[in-house]
């Protein structure tokens, strides 16, 4: 194994990974009184969050950045750290692009014919009744389990929705939601994680849902406020290697060292686990199913301009296309409207196809993405970023990992249950709010209490 | 990084894992002189072919085992280092187990009524049509290569398949091949993986098929003679942690030490490619490739009895069930009958499910089985073997990986596409007997001259 020093720091937890799971399992055991450090690989805390400053000082997020209703637990968390948030942007018009035309609507239309809005209707109306059919702690146990988590998303809604315009509309609202196509995902996962968030509606919503609000100074502050009061417990630039359980002691280490403990939190991105080597190794069934939990891909790119002109025109920035690569878009200008920032995703396969592009070639494709809906001036922006999280050599996707068929039934009891004094957190650990930041805090508030209770 | 001596080792090219895709390339390459060095984490070479010697000295295969026509490049090499091949034992009837019930068949028939196998056998000319028509050095470019990349094999077989019977029989078949589930498996990549070792015919038969033959001394005697050959070149219980690319020379390195190379073959199981450290990271479509490439679960099960007693009714020791766990079995006993072994195959869901088992309760469902077939007699061996290779740290599942929806159309033409100078080898990336032992020799051979003719 790794050396370390001869004689290693000794704490109760150590916590592997500094986003929000490991950030709130660190702060709940340490208000109950035990140490704690927390390891994190990167430069940086918080994982699949991160801000970024625009040269006049804007603040935005690459990463994971609303909150809506009933992610309680991030808002309140929010507030005991002193940090605001406010309503994103969602006055005005939406687009829809599509067959090459630009259709505004507002409210519910979605700029969809009346036929189309009544079979996605029932359709939405079957999945959020088989959704909430769904255990959120055992997905596994739901009536009809195997069957669900036999098919993909694809085929059911292949076999639910029968005109191509409902089914393209279906696909591009997965593929906002997953990072992934509906051919990768289970059909018992689909619903268990529309559950999970409560409906594909407040999933899917800005105002009164997932979108509705962001948070002053950018999501990233709450893992940065939350380290700063963990203060030294946080161990930047140290990635995990092994962990050993050999001993009465768990050892923990890495060419930064070593430390020993208890108990061993692992609050990292399933995809990556597999690069700790972990003595005795994982059970198979366990190495099985973080090799069948591959993450999406996705690629969020902004692109900030003088002023949000769009709002001039009556439009809310928000656009979705069936055929543009660009699928999703927001406004997502700063609160007092001193500039105008537009976001798009590249997500699923859109996103890989553009992670082969250079990034001028990148560039230039969002930006016609945010021309084509919002006029030429889109592509003159004063700045522009782009974050492709796959490339992350610690994260390696986002927004979360997707279940294929059959990952639910045969291994999804796995997910939160400890392998010896090894405890697992992160998003996709959670039965509510599964895969955002919510569920991320939830694990580790969850992780933190069963090491407390464990005996 | 991990530190090695202050002077490393150099040679021309680091080969990562001594299986028989590794030991072929250093074999190739080092007739063509260049100097390599064999870097293997376990203490053995082998890879997935592992042979197990019982109490009598009768030398039976717990991994990869047979040999059949068209496998030229092994039986090449096999010759070359001596080593000499049988018929597998096909005389006696077969066992169909259905409803409860054996039904004894020689031939083609399967046990199945008329119906079933006319039905069976315009599935097969189809599924060898379509098989034959994708590229094998480019699954991607097939013809409808999107569309038969976005179902699944479970899905087609539905569609193609009407009778319970023919599905659950070609059901059995998939997962004997596959060693994973009709819905895990894309239908391009089942289409490839057919075509890749001919047809469904040639990689299902015992006689005439993947299963025709069997090693004297067992197969990974290839393995252990061509590492005796490499001689010091092999460097056992040496895992490697990173490879950096940064300098002019590749450096390779673990707790062993390092060395440096000027190119590095990489060819170990996709499902533990992502324990090494790349340096610079693999790019983010490369790791979700391999995120996308689960192995099959599989625990080979191996009984011995006094006599291959089966053998004096009548019964060739294959048996197929589609309701036993044990869903498929061979006579494996020694070329001259000294002894009688039975093996069958816990694949699947089957082998997830008897992994949770502890030893005591899998030996007794696997001798039920053997039992079912066999009868009462099968009950009682004189000594009982089981290999769970999703358990192994440095393989983690059996046969091969396999490839869901959307990961060869999206991904595919990354799996031999260098990285740097980084090359990859393995089963996985051979267009011919893809996840064989034939494949894997194939690779090494491919990627020896890959980097005999970089510039």
């Amino acid at each position: 194994m790794v050396q370390g020093p001869l004689i290693a720091e000794r704490v109760d937890v150590a916590i592997v990974g500094a986003g929000l799971a490991g950030l709130s399992a660190a702060k709940a055991l340490t208000e109950a009184g035990r140490s704690v450090v927390v390891l994190e690989a990167q430069d940086r805390v918080g994982g699949r969050t991160l801000n970024h400053t625009f040269s006049d000082g804007t603040v935005i997020e690459i990463g994971g950045q609303w909150v809506g209703p009933t992610q309680d637990r991030l808002y309140a968390l929010a507030a005991e750290l002193g940090i605001e948030h406010y309503p994103t942007w969602d006055q005005g018009e939406n687009l829809l692009h599509r067959d090459g035309k630009l259709i505004r609507y507002s409210g519910e239309t979605f700029g969809l014919p009346a036929y189309v809005l009544a079979e996605l209707g029932v359709a939405q109306w079957r999945i959020d009744r088989l959704a909430a059919s769904v255990p959120l702690e055992a997905p596994w146990s739901a009536a009809k389990a195997e069957r669900l988590d036999s098919e993909t998303a694809a085929s059911w809604i292949r076999r639910n929705v029968r005109s191509s315009l409902g089914r393209s509309f279906l696909r591009v609202i997965v593929e906002a939601v997953f990072s992934a196509e509906p051919e990768d995902i289970s059909m018992l996962h689909f619903l268990f994680y529309l559950h999970s968030g409560g409906s594909l509606d407040l999933l899917t919503r800005t105002a009164g849902g997932a979108q509705e609000s962001r948070f002053v100074g950018g999501s990233q502050q709450v893992s940065i406020r939350l380290a700063e009061r963990l203060g030294d417990a946080i161990r930047l630039g140290s990635p995990v290697r092994e962990i050993s359980q050999r001993s009465e002691r768990l050892s923990i280490g890495g060419e930064w060292g070593a430390v020993e403990a208890d108990r061993v939190v692992v609050a990292i991105a399933p995809a990556v686990i597999p690069r700790i080597s972990f003595d005795p190794p994982l059970s198979g069934r366990r190495a099985h199913l973080y090799a069948k939990m591959p993450p999406g891909y996705v690629i969020k790119c902004s692109a900030r301009y003088e002023r949000p002109f769009w709002r001039d025109q009556g439009l809310s920035g928000q656009a979705g296309s069936a055929t543009h690569p660009l699928a999703v878009t927001f406004d997502n200008s700063p609160r007092d409207g001193s500039c105008g920032v537009l976001v798009g995703f590249l997500e699923g396969s859109h996103g890989r196809r553009a992670s082969a592009l250079n990034a001028e070639q990148r560039r230039d494709l969002v930006l016609d993405g945010f021309a084509t809906y919002f006029g030429e001036q889109a592509r003159r922006p004063l700045e522009y970023i782009d974050q492709d999280w796959a490339e992350e050599e610690w994260i390696r996707g986002g927004y979360g990992a997707h279940l294929g068929p059959g990952v639910w039934t045969q291994y999804g009891h796995l997910l939160r249950e400890p392998e010896g004094r090894v405890h697992w957190a992160g998003a996709e650990t959670s039965p509510v709010w599964n895969g955002y930041m919510d569920g991320a805090i939830r694990s580790g508030e969850r992780v933190a209490e069963e090491i407390i209770q464990s005996p």
